[in-house]
């Protein structure tokens, strides 16, 4: 195997547990690698009333607005900036879709071929982009963890740097780069919602606010990966579908995020689709946030009276992503 | 006449000079009036290169996300909350759709009746907003000029509050709070860049800033309202046509906003409607911002070149509405 490609587990595709830890140290080392390379995102502070919400305030933070249209390059430019030399072969990633359009924007900023695999369920305007952004493209498989396994396969051949969506500590600590941006910006909310597919974007913020905030999940009632892994106190593999599988449709909960997810998410909400897909709309009509249904999940949780607010709090919204058509809001 | 109305101009509708001027001070006012109708829309500020740009940074303020889905909100909010009572039979304004659906939310929070009279170009993404915002609405003329008209005649009928879509000096005053805001939260910009339709906004604006920055107005080629007012030393009405006509489908330039611009805009450029469709694609594909073409003008100046930057300048861009159908984005 070629040095430069970490081992891989033979379920997740995930980095072995034994490997450098994510914490508020490796999300500031991210943060200087990728400065130049990812937006500092708007974070907009609004009064809970103005959003129908009975809590002093909500912090959205409009993270569809990053580079690539979600915050996979955070991940991925942190990944490929880690490397001390990268193969010839380039880069290769499994991907619902964004993850994939992230490594390739990051890719091609760096001058490396990348290899792209989804499965069947990612969309065409993900596709599109996959394809405008430079990656080559394999479209197999019914979910992404049989694109996943095609991937595995093809790196060995290939000896190119394997990318994982969400299960590597590079791409771990990518994402708390949002988490430090935050704090930077507004200081520590009493609770933070975060939409869960396989973990690296919840467990990147929990490792950087370290229980100092409540970290809450949210996950489709359809891809319900870290909801059941806490229900049965490790990792289990789940069935996928819906609204927001495209994003959200890891099988099983990252190998590197269980851990930090055990330790810090408080509390963990299942959202049906009708719920995901009617905040997406009212996120449009009433905010003019065009987002893809992944990114609607917190205020879908919101908006449904599913959390409990205090009068006095302020709650952090992520909103993880905007690639999508938007006729879809029409 | 009722003395809640304000006398009009036979051929703008527009209140007479003589009234309260538009500065700072009534900016402020108007902030202290409507700060719990509106929202502070984020002011996402980016270095130039990350938009292609060479300057050092881009201050795009994100008034699309206002309440209404325009700017518009802050002036006819203003315009009410300034009232001391306001007639039985509400409020009634003439507008090409954005400035008519701020005035029906503005009246629906005031529990009043709202009638808004709409040409026959406003698109059906306007009327249904309009429509869903409560307001009576009727379509008639071929442009903005002859639904006014229309609104002033029904106006003498029912005695309601005339509400201008540009020429009033709250209106303007309200528009002037973006200004405010800009400068509360990043200092004075070196050069601000603003959509132009009657002049309301960048009236507003200007006021606010008074000379301290370059205001800059950017107006399609098929609606150089400003521009052709600055060229001949007064205001004159021109011909309107376009893919922006229906948000600055204005034939002749405010009376308020006349002496304000001829004052302080420092240079107005005309945009062909090739690169404002172009720009209005491309803030989406780049940056995630769903926006109507009217407020893509100034980012396609900056991106054909027409602003000459300097590198070490920071210019804000005001991006004024998202009142359309993300269809269109497709």
């Amino acid at each position: 195997m070629n040095p430069s490609v970490d081992a891989v587990d033979a379920v997740t595709g995930a980095a072995p547990a034994a490997v450098e830890p994510v914490n508020p140290a490796s999300v500031r080392a991210a943060m200087e690698r990728i400065r130049g390379d990812v937006r500092r995102t708007p974070l907009w502070r609004l009064p809970g009333a103005a959003l129908g919400l009975a809590c002093a305030e909500v912090w959205l933070k409009l993270e569809h607005l990053q580079v690539s249209g979600s915050f996979k390059a955070r991940g991925m430019f942190n990944r490929l900036r880690a490397q001390k030399s990268l193969p010839a072969a380039g880069v290769i990633i499994a991907s619902g879709g964004n993850a994939g359009i992230a490594a390739a924007l990051a890719a091609r900023a760096l001058g490396v071929h990348c290899e792209v695999f989804v499965p069947e369920t990612t969309p065409p305007s993900k596709r599109h982009r996959l394809v405008v952004a430079g990656a080559q493209m394999t479209v197999t498989g019914a979910t992404y963890a049989e694109a996943l396994e095609a991937c595995l396969g093809r790196q060995r051949q290939t000896g190119a740097l394997l990318m994982h969506a969400y299960d590597q500590t590079e791409v771990l600590a990518g994402a708390g780069t949002l988490a430090m941006e935050i704090e930077a910006e507004a200081g520590v909310p009493d609770r933070v919602l975060v939409s869960v597919g396989g973990g690296g974007l919840i467990a990147g913020i929990a490792a950087w606010f370290e229980g100092c905030t409540r970290v809450e999940s949210m996950e489709p009632e359809n891809a319900p990966t870290l909801h059941a892994a806490l229900a049965r106190g490790e990792p289990v593999s789940v069935e996928v579908s819906g609204v927001a599988a495209d994003s959200l449709g890891a099988r099983r909960i990252g190998s590197l995020a269980w851990p930090i997810c055990r330790q810090h998410v408080a509390a963990s909400y299942l959202l049906p689709d009708d719920l995901i897909a009617a905040a997406q709309g009212r996120m449009w009509t009433d905010l003019r946030l065009a987002v893809e249904p992944a990114a609607a999940l917190p205020m879908a949780a919101l908006w449904a009276g599913a959390v409990q607010l205090a009068p006095d709090e302020k709650v952090a919204v992520i909103v993880c992503g905007a690639n999508f058509d938007p006729a879809a809001l029409g």
